[in-house]
């Protein structure tokens, strides 16, 4: 977005200053372009929305339920949802009453109302890092110290964790991670380091707050457990975003009725409650679909498409570059071994119509520069393979520039182009 | 809600004992008890919700463009639905451009986010007393100071606000007022004191936040213009909500371009986007709907009931007590003038199967104990009729018990008896 003189900028809270405004929702103009490929955004398949059944269930609401429908609902959510949800969530081993449940505005809005109610200046919060720039930007605007555990092949660092946990000298409130298919990583949080997380959250007394947002996209192998099912002082956040539509903006907290009570009163000053049209459609969407069998599908699309990246990552891209290979979810994590920054790279990506997200917006400090995140959820399989293509040559024309002697071949990078023009 | 051991009280934000739930939405349970007559919510009358045709526009939308209508949206809402924006606020001389709107999960998403913005510790906000709790649970868990201005039946006391503003000692960043038909007070602001109000804003260089929730909603007169058509720095908050459908979760924002671009920052943090099929439906009702006729028709629905409230308050409430004449909206409300306690009656009124909500809550001091709200949106005109005769009954009898001596007639009232029970 372009900058703009604010006249009443003396005004605003000293909060303001870590707005940011999020890599990959800024990116979603280019992405809808014509002819782009886009691995940027985390937008599901449309090919997974049952619209015909959607049809079908407003249609009957409308006539059966219109008024109800259309009406305030309870800000905790409707009864028969919550209890819908707790049937959901039995089928990954946790066992929930309503009472355990709060329905949200998309899970996004259970990151920012645990920002409100657990953070301040003087508090941290322990994230992974990369992270979920929406949780980044949800926990950061409360200012507290946020601190980091780098993430490996089978998630969180936990030696790492230890280190930060042993030293104490801003009590932390909260370890965040996303143990399923990470949102960037693409990584798995392994059944081993989910017990020894657990046990050390509970030797700490801290929370933690499980994001599950991918649980349900596993494409081979057994489903880890949840943390929740470990620790049961883990506060889980779940969405229907990926399995019936993100568009409806239907999400839940699965916690104590104590912090659930918390979240509530949090929640009427945010925006009294969820859309009660969604929550009903969601509601008759979980009874009327064959869970397994929808799961199934959608488990197979998103598959293939990841197959087609890798495929296509080991035909096109150069030597020098490495990526994670997920075993579910939305994204895969490009870095590249070589002097280059993917942010500058833009503009040469969206020259060749194609666009990622740059790995810096993952992360706090000033890391990430060579790495990107890849979403193979939204482009076919065909436009996949070309995306592929395409952004590998974009790639190695970086990593030959970097390489060629400063001031005589090097194309000058964006930030120190702006000063002169 | 019961109170509820919570172990992990220590880990939350200092904020956490700011965080209030609203008495009216506590009251949503007991106002759905069958036989009870609520005056309590402002839930709009359902006959106002034109079921026949959204469920047209649901069924077409899901035919037509049901892919788009359940994917995520761009934060700022669609631009579609932000011009048919700008055209409903044609209607009452606001003259605005698509970006200069952003939609929000109901205009209360709206008001956290300026809270959000504005307020922190050292910060002060200027309201009006009474005010609505929403607002007050919105900006009060930012920690600022609230300075606050009372009602009169015009509106705001401008000298009182002057007098406020010209001391200074903390600076205030914003006015909120809702100048027509305020919640809960049901008067309006008049046109002498918008334009006062509006130059004493400039004058002193803070902006006003004007809630205008139930402008449409005027039974008789001219309509006075919205304070955005005399100052154009004014943020001017919208919603569907009392025209179209609460339950879907439309409000928007109209102001400047730089305030536009943080509130959208803000807005990525706390949902990412409101529910696209909320505000496709939203564009398809506003495309499709005589507007004037809706408009005169729902007018009609309400001018009524508030007919009914106050032909019944003449009729049965007792000598003490005194109510405002809205020229529109949603309340009206009342104050007795005996030593009642309009908290501790509550218990009384669900007795008699009716409810109102206590005028304390509307108030941040203890002032408003022996006030009341009365909603006549959501009862119909023979309920309002019944209930208010139920209501005058508890009232005589609590104006009664006042008077009787203490300690033999009168019964305790609930917070003495709490400690034996």
């Amino acid at each position: 977005m372009k900058k703009i003189i604010d006249r009443w900028s003396r005004l605003y809270a000293h909060r303001i200053e870590l707005l940011k405004s999020s890599a990959t929702r800024d990116l979603m103009g280019a992405a809808s372009r014509p002819d782009m490929i886009s691995f940027a955004g985390g937008l599901p398949s449309p090919e997974t929305f049952d619209t015909e059944l959607i049809k079908r269930i407003l249609f009957e609401l409308m006539e059966n339920s219109g008024k109800e429908a259309l009406q305030y609902g309870p800000t905790e959510g409707r009864y028969e949802l919550r209890e819908k949800i707790c049937n959901l969530m039995s089928r990954i081993g946790l066992k929930a009453h309503p009472d355990n449940i709060i329905i949200t505005s998309g899970a996004q809005q259970a990151l920012d109302i645990i920002g409100k109610l657990f953070l301040e200046p003087g508090a941290a919060a322990i994230l992974e890092t990369p992270s979920y720039p929406g949780a980044l930007n949800a926990f950061q605007i409360y200012e507290p110290h946020i601190l980091t555990v780098p993430l490996k092949e089978d998630g969180m660092d936990i030696e790492q964790l230890r280190k930060i946990l042993s030293r104490k000298s801003i009590p932390p409130r909260f370890i965040y991670t996303i143990p399923n298919f990470h949102n960037p990583a693409g990584v798995t949080l392994s059944l081993d380091k989910r017990k020894e997380l657990a046990k050390l959250a509970s030797e700490n007394e801290i929370l933690i707050i499980e994001d599950n947002a991918y649980g349900d996209l596993s494409f081979e192998g057994e489903q880890i457990p949840p943390l929740k099912s470990i620790n049961e002082d883990v506060v889980y956040l779940g969405t229907l975003s990926k399995i019936l539509s993100p568009g409806i903006r239907i999400g839940w907290v699965f916690a104590s009725v104590a912090l659930i009570q918390k979240i509530n009163a949090a929640k009427q000053g945010a925006d009294l409650c969820t859309s009660t049209l969604s929550q009903m459609l969601a509601e008759q969407f979980l009874d009327a679909i064959d869970l397994d069998a929808h799961l199934k599908k959608i488990r197979e699309i998103y598959r293939i498409r990841r197959d087609t990246m890798i495929k296509a990552l080991e035909e096109f891209f150069p030597e020098e570059s490495s990526w994670t290979k997920p075993l579910g979810g939305f994204y895969l994590w490009v870095v590249i071994n070589a002097d280059i920054n993917t942010t500058d790279m833009m503009p040469e990506a969206l020259n060749e119509k194609v666009i990622y997200v740059p790995g810096e917006g993952f992360y706090l400090n000033n890391e990430g520069k060579n790495a990107m995140r890849l979403s193979f959820c939204n482009p076919t399989p065909e436009q996949i393979y070309e995306g592929i293509e395409r952004l590998a040559e974009v790639v190695k024309e970086q990593i030959h520039l970097s390489r060629t002697i400063i001031g005589i071949n090097k194309k000058p990078r964006r930030s120190e182009r702006s000063s002169t023009e």
